[in-house]
């Protein structure tokens, strides 16, 4: 088994940023800094790698249900556990001799596993290997294990395991002074048996209850005995404390089996009643973690990409698939839950769902459709709300917000802290209407994917429909012009928020809305022509959609502005031309790190307003999105030039003028680049790869980039496995980069699966279909009819 | 319009059974009790039908999450809104000279109205108009609006409208001395405009939040006024006091508006903050109603039978839709809601979900099968306790219960009430494993109907699989007899629980039971191998099913007990011939209703044990399930015979012996003998119409039988209009009864809708297909190509 692990074994106590991560073995976060070093051996060693996130909040990666309104609320601390000898302190990494170190984080079975050994004051040597992970197949169930060996003495055990209600947000450091305690602790009681302990809290605002059981049994070996137990509650926490007699060279193991319910799960009565109920049926760690490898086994299954040479970038693209999976996984599926731009691994951004999703929901669609369609669904609940937000700025249609949480409403801030200069500023971020872009273009690739005529006919056409509808009313005619615009918006590059002379917000025709409006309206249309009649019938009635209003969408996709320098470079809004050149080389100076030149430039009482300069892609997502024929249709059909020179002279031209100071930027570029110039496309999506591994941003303590880590991966289906899944049938052109010698996946399209394994000089295809005579794919520009089961080769041109 | 409304004119105050419901005009019940009618107007009037259910507890209907572990809790009431003149008393029905009365339940637009003309002891005259709905289209909505007249008198008056959180359960008398407060008030408070009141209360068990805003405006023609306004509080209870001026001759308008959440909810923050958000966007009485109708058109344009004569028969066709409608709809799906017997209109069986959607889930299957989808997704979130069920009495697979609420545990009695005589007996209907059997047919129904795999692969065929387990696990292979035997069941029959000398619970070999646990592992058996390649791996692996054990189920749908008589009928159970015949002429003369004879045997110290006495349908069920080629296939495979004569032979005999103690009991016989006697076939038909509307088992007052309902509008499905589902291929072959003489509906067979036309001569069918060049249908055993859109005649013989 290679890179399927990541490990970590070196450890320094001095280092401030461990001190609070790693002060009880098995608690809290085991974030970890230093640079990535590659070692021979047959598992991938990390010492020291970034790695915050990969399991610290796994509690919270249950808790998809637990955002409120305002914050993303983490669950009451489960993991709980340390323990002292009897005459000694409890267990601290700061104040022992550590003797050997050893963290692994196996990606493969989700599981944690640590190895400690460790000297004591009074020198009594311990080895302690603790394990844990949260149950994939039973999102209620989670479990931690202790062994503990008394290496060089003999003697009195005292171990306490808790449930601590007492947890605050306290991740993100400029919120701080912000309101951080979120949940109230309801009661503290022991359970139904002498073993088991609860609790009950519950948020402050949104009162979702949440109940927590946790049973703590002592084996030694295979042999459970009793210690002395006694039940203690401090202020929200409850636990236990054990003591039991440990014999020199012998183990004994603690293992905790935690239930966790909230009062918005399915299939209860009351929480508490569940969390009791569900421990009372439990197994042992070692049974319960054989169905969770087991479900684990499943998703990697559908879900792994191999790479070769089997190296670091292997094992990235494998935590990526990783965080994925553990923020959403069919466990999500019907939860009413979306996907906040950190996961459920951070504070950053208080768990709200912004555009990121058109970046993280393809992982699903491609493998696991019906999680997206959960997701689609998430949306769709909120369409009423998305209309109200519509029609209370004078729109129809569904204006969906820039950030929103539980109920659908606009979460955006209406004034922004800079931290390099500590002062408060307007924030105009609202403004990006193209949310509502992402949410079309996600439903548009889940039913090419599968097909879904019955998604469609019950919710997606809908909720298309009436984002089509609000496009089209934020568009006008411009007399002089005689086409249509869009003003006052925002595109992805959030550095330009509005004119620099000018007071009002936002810019007029960013050529990405312009754009994208074009083709939400012609999905539109072309979707309705696709619903039976029936359904056609019924949603133009209960939208009041008549044939003047679809007239007008067909003319808005014939007549769009999209701006253009003179020098045929798309402009990123209408004047982006006439700002002006940004001193790149000055700043660098001057700074060293100018990712995020918005705050440097306000900072110095400046604004990138003024500048050609960049966040991230704007008029490159366009490409990003969209194949080069597709476009160029949209470009022709409005009466555009689209040369084959379009696609290099964009990118070169805003490339040199992006700061990257979104992790989104560099995943971006690395696809638009791999038209153009494949090396540096490598290098910009080895630099993407990084971007949280390595915190190459700095944030990533506040949460990992979901949008980021499923962008890589999409990259390596969609640019070096070559799929295009925007027609009918599904196409390959595999080309894999220099570096890369072989790739292996699966992917899902309609009822079929595709495997593809794919060499430097060979292509091989299989397809899953079981009752089919065969299935037609496009290889590399010509039709095939696929048989399946069979491996069908395809040669590759060097 | 015809038949689309129950209207009720006559009104009779001395009638104690309307007291209490009636005391408030449009506040709680509204049933009326008496004979049924039919007059020659436009509209069929029903002066006194019993009607309880028809909208009285329309509140509930958008609860379905408001069952708790034991109880359907009430919502709490949101009807109350009194008034009186200034110097007068609250308007009170009783105490009051009723000039004009009338009552109308429009079916159709799913709307209640009510006119009163009354004079009150100081001969002023006053005329009322009621209308009220619970929003279709948004589940969150409900609205009532009074227009109040002066007709000869002109003064103040004062209208009280509020929240009433003190909602007790007690709806059904034998339950009352049981605990009946389920919901506790939490607070009332105004609301965040001047004319809006709120309340958010909680159920107590299972601490469900309800939060509810009113809000109560008054118009003069269009035109709003403001009366004098002032907010008032009792215990439990939250209103506002408006007083204002009447003119003689002139109308007021009183609207009140309410918004209900419940903390189980989805896009919600917290559900005080949604009701008054709700509100707050909330247009008039007129303009939501006009969504609401839409809503229930579009769903009438899927689900109505249109009968010729156009007589009662068809109205009570109508009622019963309606009632399936306003119980489940596509508000439900996602809610995670079941289906209580009794729906949500009633408080007998507390709400709990028995086997009755056998009998309910097909009418949602043939015309709106996400519906279904949804609901067989309440029983996989309780697979896991089904599975904790089995393994607790020793079974592998899973044990669905006989009764289940909320989090899926048996909630059966295990002691029960004879209200006759006033004492406990002991309860075995939990051994009635049927159930299991029950949620198979219709998962299997749901598949066929809509070629569902994904469905199948993600959540049916796991739930499927361990059903078949099982059910494969109770059975034993008898040596003596070389076949495999079902023992301590019992039967759809209640009547029998046991053998008259014997102390164990429970039957040998129910034929029903058996016949079907066949059924059920054939159908896994084939599922199992129509899923893909990968989906057997991952169910097989995860399930750990095994070829033996697979082999084992093939092995007992070739040896399966069926019991029968000497003379060639099938044994209900083994051993059922030995019982003594019952004396029902005796019986009937001594007690004149013996529906119930297991309460009035048991009364006597007797009991049903001993006799050769049916509460309803047991091995007859198996000619109303399945067509009888595939029962005859079942026989011969097991080795039996299966002449033509059987269906007769076996109705004949039971139907004799058959009390039809359940509602659902003349719905089986109606359509098991439409394959013998149409004339007795139609009568019974008519009586299982009559069951609820005319109050025929006398429970309706507990809340309708949708079960029974839902079946009666099957029957005209699969009997007059003779379609079957079972195969690949739709096939018809209708039959109108002789008084039927025209019968008119639309159903769904994968992705097609058909519209039957059938009258005396011809049948017309016509497929909605779009985008298909035909569509094969099986008509009267022919094979035909459909073109969409075009009316297909085919001939009837006479």
């Amino acid at each position: 088994m290679t890179h399927w692990s990541l490990i970590y074994e070196t450890f320094d106590p001095k280092e401030e940023s461990l001190r609070e991560a790693l002060c009880t073995l098995g608690n809290g976060c085991f974030a970890t800094r230093g640079a990535a070093e590659e070692s021979q051996a047959d598992e991938i060693h990390y010492p020291g790698t970034y790695l915050a996130g990969g399991y610290n909040r796994l509690d919270s990666c249950i808790a998809g249900r637990t955002i409120t309104n305002e914050d993303l609320v983490n669950f009451p601390n489960w993991l709980l556990l340390k323990f002292r000898p009897e005459d000694g302190d409890w267990f601290n990494l700061m104040a022992v001799d550590i003797i050997t170190y050893r963290q692994e984080l196996d990606l493969k079975k989700g599981l944690l596993k640590r190895l400690v050994r460790f000297r004591d004051h009074n020198q009594r040597e311990f080895t302690v290997e603790s394990r844990r992970f949260v149950h994939m197949a039973n999102q209620n169930l989670a479990a931690i294990e202790y062994s503990i060996t008394a290496e060089n003495w003999s003697g009195r055990i005292i171990v306490r395991s808790a449930l601590d209600g007492s947890v605050i947000n306290a991740g993100v450091a400029r919120y701080r002074e912000l309101n951080s305690t979120h949940l109230e602790t309801l009661s503290l009681c022991e359970g139904s048996g002498p073993d088991i302990v609860c609790l009950l809290t519950r948020t402050n605002q949104s009162h979702i209850h949440f109940a927590e059981a946790a049973r703590t049994r002592i084996y030694k070996g295979e042999q459970q005995f009793e210690p002395e137990r006694k039940t203690y509650k401090e202020e929200a926490i409850i636990g236990q404390e054990l003591s039991f007699e440990l014999e020199q060279g012998k183990t004994i193991t603690v293992e905790k089996i935690v239930s966790i319910y909230s009062s918005r799960d399915r299939a209860i009565s009351e929480p508490s009643l569940e969390a009791r109920y569900t421990l009372q049926q439990c197994e042992r760690f070692s049974d319960l973690l054989v169905s969770h490898e087991s479900a684990w086994k499943y998703l990697w299954r559908k879900s792994d990409v191999v790479m070769k040479p089997s190296d670091s970038n292997q094992m990235i693209v494998r935590l990526h698939i990783f965080h994925l999976l553990q923020s959403v996984s069919p466990n999500t599926v019907g939860l009413d839950s979306g996907v906040p731009a950190r996961g459920f691994h951070g504070e950053g951004y208080r768990g709200h769902i912004f555009w990121d999703e058109l970046f993280i929901f393809p992982f699903y669609t491609y493998r696991l459709p019906h999680i997206t369609r959960s997701l689609l669904l998430y949306r769709y609940r909120r369409l009423n709300m998305a209309r109200h937000l519509a029609s209370a700025e004078g729109y129809k249609g569904a204006m969906y917000p820039w950030q929103s949480g539980s109920n659908g409403r606009e979460e955006t801030q209406i004034v922004h802290l800079n931290p390099r200069s500590g002062t408060w500023g307007p924030d105009y971020s609202r403004y990006q209407r193209h949310v509502n872009i992402a949410i079309v273009y996600n439903a548009w690739q889940y039913y090419m994917l599968t097909g879904d005529q019955e998604f469609m006919a019950l919710y997606g056409a809908e909720m298309i429909l009436e984002i089509a509808r609000f496009l089209a009313n934020i568009t006008h005619y411009n007399k002089t012009t005689q086409r249509y615009e869009i003003i006052g918006v925002m595109g992805p590059d959030e550095y330009h928020e509005k004119y620099p002379d000018e007071e009002a917000p936002g810019l007029r025709n960013n050529a990405y809305t312009n754009v994208m409006t074009v083709w939400v309206l012609e999905r539109a249309l072309e979707l309705l022509g696709q619903l039976s009649l029936e359904n056609q019938r019924e949603l133009k009635e209960k939208l009041s959609l008549h044939a003047e209003e679809l007239e007008h969408w067909r003319n808005i996709t014939h007549k769009m502005t999209v701006p253009f320098h003179e020098n045929g470079i798309i402009s990123q809004f209408e004047g982006y031309e006439n700002l002006q050149e940004f001193d790149w080389e000055y700043y660098r100076g001057k700074y060293g790190d100018i990712k995020r030149l918005d705050r440097i430039l306000k900072a110095e009482g400046d604004n990138c307003d003024r500048y050609k300069v960049s966040k991230q892609a704007d008029v490159l997502m366009l490409f990003y999105l969209l194949p080069p024929k597709e476009l160029r249709s949209i470009f022709q059909q409005l009466g555009y030039e689209f040369d084959d020179d379009m696609v290099k002279r964009n990118t070169d031209y805003y490339l040199a003028r992006t700061s990257h100071g979104s992790t989104l930027s560099r995943v971006v570029h690395a696809s638009v680049l791999d038209r153009i110039d494949r090396t540096e496309a490598w290098e910009m999506f080895c630099a993407a790869l990084k971007n949280d591994l390595l915190d190459v941003q700095g944030p990533t303590p506040e949460g990992i980039h979901l949008g980021a880590m499923a962008g890589t991966v999409d990259i390596v289906l969609r640019h070096y496995g070559g799929i295009d899944t925007s027609e009918e049938i599904i196409a390959f052109h595999p080309r894999l980069p220099e570096t890369l010698h072989g790739l292996h996946f699966r992917l899902r399209f309609r009822n079929y699966w595709f495997e593809l394994d794919i060499n430097k000089q060979t292509f091989t295809l299989i397809v899953e279909a079981d009752g089919m005579d065969s299935v037609v794919a496009n290889v590399n520009g010509t039709l095939h009819k696929l048989i399946p089961g069979e491996p069908h080769e395809f040669p590759l041109k060097a």
